[in-house]
């Protein structure tokens, strides 16, 4: 394959791993290819959705992991432990699953205060009450001082998938409806504010959510719900990417009907930041059929989290394509980032 | 609770982690019952087995999560890789499950070569063959240099349930016999020779193996099965003071019975460590039925990992406590460890 020669993930024996590898862009993809996925091949592993879709004993279960290491610990709108339930509930929503039971295992490093861990603990607790999943089990390392910045968090989730639903990244059809549940990018300049004290803080909060009552209140009104994707790293353009490669479509988006915050818009402005590109961790992107897109839409308003959703695209029948019609009529293509805008957001 | 008073979980609003919080003695037990259990509080949670026993869809299914921050990353006998696959296979199988599905979940530091990943990765893919489960999802984190130590792995996992199978650190009858399916120790001393570069390094390997083939091979010739631990963190001597306090039994333990070997025997001597307090990351301890016993044996005997399975020990009915009759008759009473004799085992 002639890709390999430039492949950073199979270059040379000195090859290092990069932040970029973390950020979920191309090079992420990359190692997840050519390491991940090379050593573990399995049928189920290589779909690449949000969870696994699994079948024991004949019931369909999404059973998915994520490691959170985001910096710092608390932030505008969450913490750490907010976020690894939000997130894995999410993974487990994105598959149209019913989210049921979480795992939760902390690296601790020594010298980690204790009341910094209970307000996490605690703050993962009430997340998980917010989205009527149990914690049922769980890990605890500590490594030496130094040996790890504070805490990180992994979670791992159990949902049961209703008879009838499939959804997936693959799904997407031509005259699919592509609807946004909200603002983007409110997450990933809530961190930046936090960690950099920039003056724009006290006005942008992560939207950190669990959004399993969003996805419950679209399959409600209509099944026609193709694909669903939260649009962590990498933003809302990395997941329509991965969407339009899964499914073999193109998609056209209209950038007025995309709802971004003043605030937002301003923070993008001045660090020249895309805010397609920003992650989110409490919006997602649905893909409905046209016969079902109004019921979705107004399924999503009905709850809180998804107040502000818009369609802001549709799919085409092209090959594998983002297209942005921007504002002022122009045509852009969207690709996927190969690095990084900002590391450790989640 | 009188307890409480000198509990360094609740002691003060300046307390801080130490790396005995993840030794598995008694800190680990207090932060887990003082902050996790408070704040997750959940009836499934609380019953603190190796595995979450779950029933969505009525299925029953055991659910685990383990996290990973060995050092060194290779050692004799394994690496992070297949302990993180194994650890977690064996936390399923101490439920009696048998594993199917795994989750990975990598932490790597900025700079880490990715050569050392592939091995890690590959050594995790070979264990899983050879417990014969599917890595199905996963997820990667990258951090800046200096925020973690190398890599950090974190694995999760689901396992089937046979119907009737009930086992519990809660099930241990009087009469029941203690079989323990190897010998102790050898994990935690190569962890120590690889880190120190010590002399006996050559001939002292980890144990590290997946034991789901050695509980089948008991569950296939008995059902008289009520307990099985891996003794992990803490060794033997915790591992039985847990089974003890859960089935409120005495356990009385014949220190002449307990396989060791000469090469951790010597190098226990030289350290001043006690075999019963080291960790092992492919033994089990089994608490059989005596009409079953027999059987559970040979079935242990008969796979490589339980060639030398003995029976150690016997439930006898007084309160909760674990006896060690020594080598020359006399009794001492093992409890379980405060602190740590060596961090980052696994």
């Amino acid at each position: 394959m002639s890709i390999e020669k430039k492949s950073p993930a199979s270059s040379s024996t000195d090859e290092k791993i990069l932040l970029s590898h973390g950020a979920g862009g191309k090079l992420t993809q990359e190692l997840i290819e050519k390491v991940f996925f090379k050593a573990f091949a399995n049928p189920i592993l290589v779909r690449a959705e949000d969870s696994a879709i699994v079948s024991p004993k004949g019931s369909s279960l999404a059973f998915t992991t994520d490691s959170y290491v985001v910096s710092p610990l608390f932030f505008p709108g969450g913490d750490i432990g907010r976020l690894a339930v939000c997130g894995t509930v999410n993974d487990l929503a994105m598959m149209g699953a019913t989210p049921l039971f979480l795992g939760i295992s902390f690296i601790l490093e020594e010298g980690l205060s204790m009341e910094v861990l209970k307000k996490i603990t605690e703050s993962a607790a009430a997340a998980a009450r917010e989205a009527s999943v149990q914690i049922v089990c769980g890990d605890t390392k500590v490594v030496g001082k130094g040996a790890a910045d504070e805490t990180f968090v992994t979670t791992c989730g159990l949902g049961a998938v209703p008879p009838g639903v499939e959804i997936s990244a693959a799904n997407a059809r031509p005259g699919d409806k592509i609807i946004l549940s909200g603002t983007l990018g409110d997450h990933e300049i809530a961190i930046l504010s936090a960690r950099e004290g920039l003056p724009f803080s006290g006005d942008i909060s992560s939207d950190c959510a669990p959004l399993n009552q969003a996805v419950a209140a679209m399959l409600e009104r209509t099944r026609a719900v193709h694909v669903l994707r939260d649009p962590t790293r990498g933003g809302l353009a990395t997941t329509l990417n991965e969407i339009a490669n899964r499914s073999k479509v193109a998609l056209e988006i209209q950038e007025a009907a995309i709802p971004i915050s003043e605030e937002v818009r301003e923070a993008c402005e001045i660090l020249g930041f895309d805010p397609l590109y920003l992650a989110n961790e409490g919006k997602l992107v649905a893909f409905v059929g046209p016969e079902g897109a109004a019921q979705a839409l107004e399924g999503l308003r009905s709850v809180p989290c998804g107040k502000q959703a818009e369609i802001i695209g549709v799919v085409t029948e092209s090959r594998a394509r983002v297209t942005l019609v921007t504002t002022v009529g122009g045509r852009r293509t969207i690709d996927v980032p190969v690095g990084t805008q900002l590391p450790r957001i989640c």
